[in-house]
């Protein structure tokens, strides 16, 4: 797949099976109006316009939707995706058969608007810390069965990933401290209990918590909802004991917010906004019927 | 399942298999953190809570991604799918294992947040013209993978669906008509070939190819971006003809606009707005180990 | 797909889920024979013969079904798909590899007798109105999993198709009326509460219920099991209010009574009888081990 | 499941997966008439009554079907599954969410009028040998994706069931045969490659053929398309080698021939017809709102 | 698929959706080692060494698995399935996408390591009785999901397959025949139920029941865990039946003992040994970045 | 589910999707012999019973199994799983449908006589450095499809898990290094690119390498087929560094070495031989139709 940011896709083998439900969501028991009125053996060119500025995340993706239509289908795209684009600009090109360029048209829109709204909103955050230390991260917070795509918008878009889901990291949160008596006790049932390379994230909310969880061998800690002095002296306690213990800021981050939240010197700092808060990046698609003369020789 | 309002789902055999899926997807491997900690015969009560006002929609579909994990889960929620709630507002009460509530949160949390988003969004649309007689309808632009429980979000915020896919209903479109060499020949060559109660709706972008469009039995018209004056004459000229042609306005609505478009006199204004440019409303789940005395005796 | 009909049917990514699961049906843990006897490289050529006179109707599924078990297959068969085919003609040639032919053989054959018996029987009840307006359908009496093919094959002997699930289409019976309380409050329940292009069909069995049918907006009007008089009464009654209200005659059509029904003046009449009461096509496949010179060169 | 026939239908967790596809199928994006009109508390009775005589088959299957939509479903059917039933009989009654009866009903009933169509009709060919000891055996000759479900009906309306796949039995035919060079390479390349258990049959048309399928060890002779006169040699010649070798009679079995194929001495006589060319047998469901007293206490 | 030995693999439509399950099981959300460090266009080559002597078997899945993730794979493995090979030996020569190589190594390793441990140890037993008639057979103890491959690898090794599966051949054990009142009620009750072509197999443990199951009928006789001498005399009984009656010995047959169990004239002897109790044959993946000149052009 | 050890299995909306697969599998098109023989109102009870000395792992999965064949199945096993059981000792009593004993019966074997295979060769291992810090971990090397299963009967046997897949732990071989340049810029390469809660791991082979790990940040170092003597250098350079970071050691580790292995110091060994080299418990199934009074009252 062509993909020119940093970010990373899963292979098509964990893509395709959801990329092809998506279109039977769509298609259902057949795309009615081009079946009937597109020939088949029909071709054409469609251009994607980005309708308003922002950063184009998903067009990979685009890509095997449309191939899953149309395997011949030629999608031209270099340069573009991760990249910031102006109201107007053509992100894509693509050629072959007319009958799919139609019938792909929603999903492959759907998911690339989606997903660059996504990109767009997360760069916002990242842009005010750039020249901090801090990194954003997103959260579990994503739509129910896009949470791998939703996540590649999010590094897209510049922040790094937070865990995939419950099992390739462990949050202990307070309700599991309760559970087993103390973060103490948390830590070490479940120390033994899980892969051995995954980390364990301790959710605290004051100076003795962090304390204990420093004591008891938590990998990362997170400060949940601590006012910035506060975050500082965890910070520094942190720090004091190790540098490879990992820093976590969360709670209600924002735009005006986050540059404050960074100065503490946390690590990283994790928001669901960029993916609950943002919008769809409007882009539409242009059509033309024929192909110029040289393609598909 | 549980739901106040006049919005409809499908039954469990078709949506269990969506949420089985959404459910797998976060879950991965195990839940690490709750099986380690969480003994599996604990129980507990879960509150769900409104953080900023909103009208909720998604909790029968809530109740049944618990009761996947717990089928003796107790939701309670009456009175709330499709209200207006404030910030604070306690919206359901879920009893059963403790381990199923917090395996089950994210997943079910997400859902109702993004549907509750929609359907907020979607009441600021409808509040503009509800003394007015048209009606806001959705369209395709929707979530990949989430089009039933979005568009039953659209209809719970009190707008109306337009077609689910590709397949209830024709759409015929500029390129439709440029390959078919014409609407009339477009109009003749699909109504034969598709299920006979399905209606055929043609974009129309002027007052000709409205012309058009009446003279060979269009079902719908949709008025696409056209100004309000040129609606207007439009519409007088598809009623003048026949009361049983529904017209559709179509093309940038806004919240400013909404209200002037109404009152040219369509029937129906569709706007991807409300799913697209909606955000999540925020809910948060406030969790108690141990049950009030009586429960699931 | 090759298709000379103007059936339409779904596109490989709707389709080729059900033949696969059909292939494995059949082949379950192996093709114990084929595979024990015919080399892999092995190649040859199958020509399909119809034993008896009738409409050929499956052929590109067909050739869709050889395809997924070798996708370099050779499947010729222009001219023949809907065509009145004699005793004796070839309707295919299939050249390829000889264990996909001898594998795939009884899904492909099944599939095609099947249909084309359907678009058999189906033309003959067609026949006897060709000259008249109305219009064959067909119902939801079709096998289980079956469905969009049974109806294409429909299309292809002519018929035009009635809706093809519970979701693309309302049809009100008595036990909906009994439960909304009447023609009137069934409609007005029904209508905000589906995707506004469906169509709403009341099934009537008196020219009272009829008449309220008409006041309340139905779109269709069912006629069930109405006797000629009364059928053309009614006719003439939902005429005078408006051109734009299809009529649908309904109940024990057979090919005896089919044109006095159709002489009625409804728009259709629906049948089950085509596909219930049809039975197979015969046809058969001979099989000759090599190829000619030029293929697959 | 209830069953009072000897026919063995495999367990639910095989069966269920195709019903919840099929009614997948007939559902899609949901039951858009019952789900708003029917209040889903609302409970009923469904009576199944038999429009014309013949034998029922699938009543089991039905029950299941309409369990899969709500668990709390009362069928009952003793006796029927498999017995000779007279125009206007009750099959079935069944009690519970009215909803649930009506969206079931088409699959329920479709799939029954499709198996009793083939119980009947495979009787029509059983009575005809039934004081003789051939036995009537279906073929693969099935509709795509019902096999286990026809060739239960098969034995419901008293035949036996011939291989149910390309993997439980291994039929060598005369494409094998010239592959192979020979019955003999045939048989001898074959029998060290397949299960033990399994048996292998050898096509014949010839004489010579059951010769030399005799000498090679074939477990079962299908003697294709001979006349009767050698068919009687042929049994003759086989039945004094080994009383253990099976012989199958195959090739246009009609009602008229079927009896003197029997006298042949032949064990079995395959024929598709019961399947390929039966109608459904018609079953109709009346509905009744609201239940009787004690039921479902 | 390659494949020299003469042992039987259903078509890819039967295995390909097993291989991509285990692909996916590997790679879960994303190869994150090799997908961040690989680009994607560099290709390579593997080599595959024995490291233990031993008999391999998978090499054609192996080849399927690797493909499913780059479809231009080549790979190279001509005269190695089913052959002795001794430590350090090369089995297979892969050439294509490096990422490919990478990914898809674990699972297309981990199968050839299995499939090739059962290959050698099935060997070492059919060595012991490669002089006589009796025929080693494998049993339904197998691990699962890997039925169909670790038969086939039975196949390899010199074995021949018992039933797949509890649908294609008949086991009356002591449970059933107590359940039905004794072997002959057994066999009655059965013997009409069954697909014809099936066989019945009939556990023994005393004399007294081989003749029982030989009087009424069964195919197959079972001895199960009897004395040399015993086995002796129930080959004896059954021969001077019948011919085509074939004898399975059964029960704990050990490298030391399968000789003497041959050599009572038994005519198979199952096991499950070969598979419950192999090992891995050891295999190593070897990798280079690029690849030959010629290659691929 | 019933479970005594402190491993980990996740919750059954996870697993049974397997357990159903692995039950279609051996019932195919259905159980012949029971479903013919074993009234479906039989009750009746089994008892498991080991053959052999070895810990048991599986319990809570057979238990399951059952209960998708029939709900009301009592599977009772207290104390057993994980605990160390003496040939003849009883470790299950299962009480309900005889017809689902029997057709639950191998797939609920097979599982349990596997994973205790792997409990009890993994427990050798362990024992053997109980006294010491090192930890055994196991691998990627397990049987396709059991990935979950086998990895948690390593940890019934007292091993850690070691990562799940290529996506929830990276691991930088030697491929990798080269292909990014050297192992500083294979870690600065995928550092950003994963979810930052994942750990890296490094492959070194020398002093040199894990010099430059260390440098760069690695989080663990596996050292690779390290002599002792510079395997225990190895670990205290990285001590010396910091007590954070992680040390495997790898390679050929038998039940021999394993102990020397230890004792230089690391935490982790990693070894496939406890999954790759071990063989099943054997375990048997005792049935008895009828149940004791009191049961299932």
């Amino acid at each position: 797949m062509l993909n020119t940011s940093s970010a990373v896709l899963p292979p098509p083998i964990v893509l395709d099976p959801l990329l092809q439900s998506w279109l039977q969501e769509d298609i259902g028991r057949g795309d009615r109006t081009t079946q009937a009125l597109i020939p088949s053996a029909e071709t054409g060119t469609a251009q994607w316009i980005v309708k308003e500025p922002g950063i184009v995340a998903g067009l990979p993706i685009a890509a095997r939707v449309f191939r899953l239509l149309d395997p011949n289908i030629q999608f031209e795209s270099r340069g573009t995706e991760g990249q910031r684009c102006n109201r107007g600009e053509t992100i894509a090109t693509i050629t072959g058969s007319f009958a799919a360029l139609l019938t792909g048209e929603r999903v492959a829109l759907n998911l690339t608007m989606r997903l660059s709204g996504i990109a767009t909103a997360t760069s916002r955050y990242v842009d005010k810390i750039a020249d901090l230390s801090a990194q954003l991260v997103d959260t579990r917070k994503t739509t129910p069965g896009l949470r791998i795509l939703e996540k590649y918008a999010a590094q897209v878009g510049g922040a790094r990933n937070h865990r995939m889901g419950l099992d390739d990291g462990v949050m202990i949160k307070d309700n599991h401290i309760a559970a087993a008596g103390g973060i103490r006790q948390a830590i070490e049932q479940i120390r033994t209990r899980i892969p051995y390379p995954l980390t364990i994230e301790v959710e605290t909310e004051t100076l003795a918590q962090v304390e204990e969880a420093l004591q008891h061998g938590a990998d990362i800690i997170m400060l949940d909802n601590m006012p910035p002095d506060q975050m500082r002296q965890a910070v520094q306690k942190i720090r004091s004991t190790s540098n490879r213990i990992k820093i976590e800021a969360s709670g209600n981050v924002t735009l005006e917010t986050i540059r404050s939240v960074a100065e503490t010197g946390v690590d990283f700092i994790s928001s669901s906004a960029p993916i609950t808060r943002s919008t769809w990046l409007d882009i539409s698609m242009r059509l033309k019927q024929g192909i110029p003369d040289s393609s598909q020789a």
